[in-house]
């Protein structure tokens, strides 16, 4: 289990999860349960293209028995950017794919930050990856800890930035979800890009979901309650 | 002319500059129009007590000719954070000033560094100072680097955050401002933190500045003009 290097202390703790209705962040969420006495999840409605993602959070929130919050962030909207939201398009010089949205880790956990301050909670999860990753430059475990940094420094407060998934791969995520007792929640969860349901199984998001479980040998349990 | 240790390069260049309508971005927003060929301005409506600041950052860009948008992030308010935010409180455990909203300027950039990201422009020029902060930790030298790596990082692009005021006390801008060729603008910039017009000349905001144009022998044109 990678922490960032960081001991998750029992007891007494309490955390935020940056919580998309996804696989990554559904076996993070549950992997929080295990072990804060106090886990509360919060969710960025951004106009995403898989606005399903919302419903599907909402849904395991509750099987989680977690508190849960969606956050209305409309800037990428405004901006335009990115395949991923409703009406944005890519960014045409950029190098990366037309699914990355220029900033959208950074804000997500800059403004779980703020709730976590205001709530005096220090420890905010998230599910990001710097393996199977998209290209994505916001997964990389060293913009992950710069931005722990600026939040320190920007706040004055021992944030953490807890990422169990950092190292690892979609199988790898698929196994720790097992080990974790999440793995039927796996169901709920939602992956496509296309924001389809059921899952178009030939985006980007669809593919690489499907080879974390070939990988291991199981059966997405999504696909399986079709 | 401190940026924070960097060289504006001229020709060709452009800026964005995070504008709040106040005595310090309105004076960067002069120091960026006197050196780059481009500037464009950005102002963050967030419900602020204060937000006669919105009418003031509109006039003042229209008066320097540059493109001026207005971006509504309502997540303060949604968060109920800080005496600076309508209806919000200050964090009860916080030993910051009760104006401080937490992760607000880290929030600015990021934006802004989103939106420079998809204009193609490097520079964002903030009039954050470390002296004279009102303690605010965001507003630190140390804070602001930070989150300049983060952002490379993050977007994998070579923003550069500019600080012409970082070092300046609010009379060494006073000054600037004159130098820059902009002290009458100021007349039309806001800065009291009760967002009252004629400024109520007892909140922290208001004392700071009279004291700057007071160290400097100079009157402040926002009040010659009533």
């Amino acid at each position: 289990m990678d922490t960032g290097g960081k001991q998750v202390t029992g007891g007494g703790d309490r955390a935020v999860v940056v919580f998309s209705g996804g696989q990554d962040s559904t076996t993070c969420l549950f992997w929080a349960v295990n072990r804060y006495d106090e886990v509360r999840a919060v969710t960025f409605s951004y106009s995403q293209v898989h606005g399903r993602e919302i419903e599907c959070a909402r849904t395991i929130a509750e099987k989680a028995g977690v508190e849960h919050e969606t956050i209305p962030l409309e800037i990428f909207k405004h901006l335009n950017l990115s395949s991923l939201v409703q009406g944005g398009e890519p960014v045409e010089h950029s190098p990366l794919p037309d699914t990355f949205v220029p900033g959208r880790n950074i804000l997500f956990l800059a403004y779980t930050a703020a709730a976590a301050y205001k709530a005096g909670i220090r420890d905010i999860v998230t599910g990001v990856s710097q393996v199977d990753y998209s290209g994505y430059p916001d997964c990389r475990e060293e913009t992950i800890r710069s931005l722990e940094r600026t939040l320190v420094l920007g706040m004055d407060y021992p944030f953490r930035i807890v990422t169990p998934l950092i190292h690892l791969s979609k199988a790898e995520t698929v196994k720790l979800a097992r080990a974790e007792g999440c793995f039927d929640m796996l169901a709920f969860t939602h992956t496509c890009y296309r924001g389809a349901y059921p899952p178009c199984g030939e985006c980007k998001a669809c593919i690489l979901r499907a080879k974390g479980f070939r990988e291991v040998g199981e059966k997405d349990p999504l696909l399986e309650a079709l």
